[in-house]
């Protein structure tokens, strides 16, 4: 139970977004008008598309990222807009191939864009809003955000044929697993904060701080979706308990269960997710299977451990509301599993 | 008749892409290489599905471009390589992204990726490819070539999405269908001829020489790519005639014969291409209707326009191998019509 204290100082300062928020607005505003301007299109489907799902409700929080690390470094420039607007188009392009590699249906509520409008459409949007993304940052004429960026778009894209390739077998280690979410996810939130400190000149030293801290909440950001995935409140989710489970998708909390688990259970779980033959009832066994091996807990309690190393990594800054906010972002997306 | 001429000078020359490709040798072994090193991935199933596409017999035409105009620009640098494979390595992605969209089984007389590795792996692996391709560019360090490769990228998607949502249509015109093959196909030829100057610090009017060339040959390449689908030789093509007609594909001697015909013939076209309601023998009247109103005489004929402009754009150049060699080509795309 050495979770327990970590989880109550989450909850006892009552972290959120809201600081964090307030500190970026302004920008932001430059942000989602530059989102906006950059979809436009002769082809009427790309702006259609694409608003589909840039208005579907996301929290942005990568592009807020960049703003808040730039302003943190004291930039003064424009430059942190187009690369936060880089920076969600990335994540818009790789949320519209990830749909149609999984056949998802629905995403945070709404239907996905592949049922709207075709497998086909999802790809290419996905392809013309890469471009625009590689556009903008070369308008910032940073070789070094275009560096970083670059080699982002590769590894999200390598972490996602490794979930696909090697990382559907029940057997997969911890270890593994985390290779995959540290590409898929945490990498762009990597380059999403270290971008913020090369538009602003800093140091390697701070450059690779943010770095640290961008990869690690990453890390944080995707275990706690993960083990809300079996334990979250729908509403509050926009997607519904169960569906990684129901796609057959090996996350941290199903790893750790089928590790702890007997020869009986390891059979379920084999059968559920790898062979994909799923029977009434195998959702609800799989949560009690969880609860009885402390694999919800265990996974916040990993998350916590990066969100630890989120923060120590942003402590050689020197205090501001912009640290302080980015801070309590990390605190804030630990306590999203309550 | 008026095509009978130009068609006749194609012949006697016995155009071919051997003066190219002697002169680009060497450094298309640089390319070869490059390529090679940069789909290297821990996740083995990229480098293993990248070279299936990148050794199945592609001529790689784009890359040559980038090679042989730095040449004729006299640079002495490294750097054309880089580009050169990142123009590849675009095309690639373009090529695994196309096949996910069009759902095609075959390319080039091999099972298409997505057929033997499925559409999620080709859809990823397009993806890491545009990723690596971006970090090609960045090591070159020009903010020029990646402001006009990027830009391909994003217009060759735009392209893509143009021909999926408005040119599927039967009525077509010859307007609107060239946009489409200007920005699914001329575009990245345009950007490959393109960077070949910019990286050789040419003036903007030789640069501007060089996109013009690039981009009109591209469309000689496409227009005759069109023809041959109905009237090549199946071994040399690597693909069977009719391939665009079954797929429903709305390409320039569809157009051309669609409106030359009368109701009757315009009725067969709307059921066999936008209704997708195909029999037996609508290939071989399809091909009779072609026949009998021209259809590939003149898109052949409007391909020799387009490569006309190609080899003016190339004349402010002074006389070297590689500027012949480049006009050679011109002459092959046409003559692959025979």
């Amino acid at each position: 139970m050495g979770v327990v204290i970590p989880l109550d100082k989450g909850r006892n300062q009552a972290a959120s977004l809201a600081p964090l928020m307030a500190l970026v607005a302004d920008d932001m505003d430059g942000v989602n008008e530059l989102i906006m301007q950059r979809v436009v299109s002769n082809v009427e489907l790309i702006p259609e598309l694409a608003r589909h799902l840039i208005d579907s409700g996301g929290k942005r929080i990568r592009p807020m990222l960049t703003i808040a690390a730039a302003q943190m470094c004291g930039y003064e420039g424009k430059h942190h807009i187009k690369l936060a607007s880089s920076v969600e188009f990335m994540h818009t392009a790789t949320l519209l191939h990830d749909d149609v590699v999984d056949e998802s249906d629905m995403r945070r509520g709404n239907k996905t864009a592949r049922i709207l409008w075709g497998n086909e459409a999802s790809v290419l949007v996905g392809d013309f809003l890469l471009g625009q993304a590689f556009k903008m940052m070369v308008e910032t004429g940073s070789l070094d955000c275009l560096a970083v960026l670059s080699d982002a778009a590769a590894v999200i894209a390598e972490g996602e044929v490794m979930q696909l390739a090697a990382a559907q077998h029940i057997t997969t280690t911890e270890d593994a697993y985390l290779a995959v979410i540290k590409a898929k996810t945490a990498a762009l939130f990597a380059a999403a904060a270290h971008v913020g400190g090369i538009i602003s000149d800093q140091s390697s030293e701070k450059r690779s701080a943010l770095d640290s801290y961008g990869r690690n909440l990453g890390l944080v950001f995707q275990l706690i979706d993960d083990a809300l995935d079996y334990s979250g409140d729908a509403d509050a989710m926009g997607k519904s308990v169960g569906d990684d489970f129901r796609e057959g998708k090996i996350t941290l909390p199903v790893v750790l269960t089928y590790r702890r688990g007997n020869d009986d259970e390891r059979k379920f779980w084999k059968r559920a997710l790898e062979d994909g033959d799923q029977r009434d009832g195998d959702l609800e066994h799989a949560i009690s299977l969880m609860k009885q091996h402390n694999a919800l807990e265990d996974t916040i309690s990993r998350a916590h451990h990066y969100g630890a190393i989120a923060c120590d990594a942003l402590e050689i800054f020197p205090a501001c509301p912009q640290k302080t906010a980015l801070m309590e972002v990390v605190r804030f997306c630990v306590s999203r599993s309550f």
